[in-house]
């Protein structure tokens, strides 16, 4: 989200995203403009609009900073799986919050703007599979995790358990995710098939 | 979706439904309103605010059927899983044409209006559930599927992937289906850890 026309005022620019942050968990993306937002900024219209070209763009950087912060993956010298666990455990937490209803509003957001879903891929998807490549890559390497499935299907599997309970309002409990971990790690077969 | 008021004829019941499955699938779910319906199906507009509360229940009546149609769970005498698999693959393949797209948009309008994401719950994922689950329980039962996994868990991350593609517009490919019931079969440790 490169800044168009003149360079932005740090000051403002803070208050602008702290504003949209605010609007965010009180109403929801589907009810943010661009006007409500620079009413409670205190900026001028013109100025977002120069700045972000939609809603869905500034909903992202808003809330990309605290989903980075609560989904952080830190590296704790156990096993692949184990901190593919721990990691998943703290992405559950995170969606039983305010962030969970924020990204289930920025996805309702992308089947209308494809912006939205272009930014969306580039900024949040994009960096965050990244990030967790290298563990899985590692378990796949050390033996861990078999070596005939796909990390990325791994990863449509996982947070697609996740999106399905955020989409239908279903909070995230960590009963839950471990009973999503433990299918993922075991498979439901009482005699695996391979 | 009981009627309100008078009696429905069935000929302009059927025009209005066939007109806002039209409009869904040239336009989505984001642009339709029930003004456009009316217009495209000759009826008054006063007729349709009557009938339902909302697009999203329109949307959801008009694409019920098509959606019952294209996911059936045909029994074969199969064993659980190996009926479960051709379920899931006629699912993913219904949710790469037009319905995938119109199931989007029915996830995006559940997040700004919660009748619609309750009627979603009732007609759509309720139903789906309480025919899949027998299924499930049968593989239970003989011992296929292991007995401390929960159906409710493997239905989430079943439907959670094909959410996640659908969300991202990524197409439900076979191949991709045939990864995650693999995964979903037989877990991702390449030794059992239970």
């Amino acid at each position: 989200m490169a800044p168009v026309g003149r360079p932005r005022s740090d000051a403002s620019h803070a208050a602008i995203l702290k504003a949209t942050y605010e609007l965010l968990q009180e109403e929801g993306l589907a009810r943010l403009t661009l006007d409500k937002v620079a009413r409670r900024a205190g900026a001028s219209r013109s100025t977002l609009y120069r700045w972000w070209p939609s809603r869905g763009a500034i909903a992202m950087e808003a809330t990309l900073d605290t989903i980075n912060r609560e989904m952080s993956l830190e590296p704790q010298g156990d096993n692949a799986l184990a901190e593919y666990r721990r990691l998943l455990k703290s992405v559950a937490r995170a969606m039983r919050g305010g962030t969970g209803a924020i990204i289930a509003g920025i996805l309702a957001e992308c089947q209308r703007d494809p912006e939205t879903l272009r930014l969306y891929k580039e900024k949040l998807v994009g960096p965050r599979r990244a990030e967790i490549m290298p563990l899985l890559q590692r378990g796949l390497a050390d033996g861990s995790i078999r070596a005939d499935v796909s990390p990325q299907t791994i990863l449509d599997m996982t947070f697609g358990a996740i999106y399905h309970q955020l989409l239908l309002h279903i909070p995230t409990e960590d009963a839950w995710m471990d009973g999503v971990i433990d299918i993922l790690v075991n498979g439901i077969a009482a005699k695996p098939s391979r």
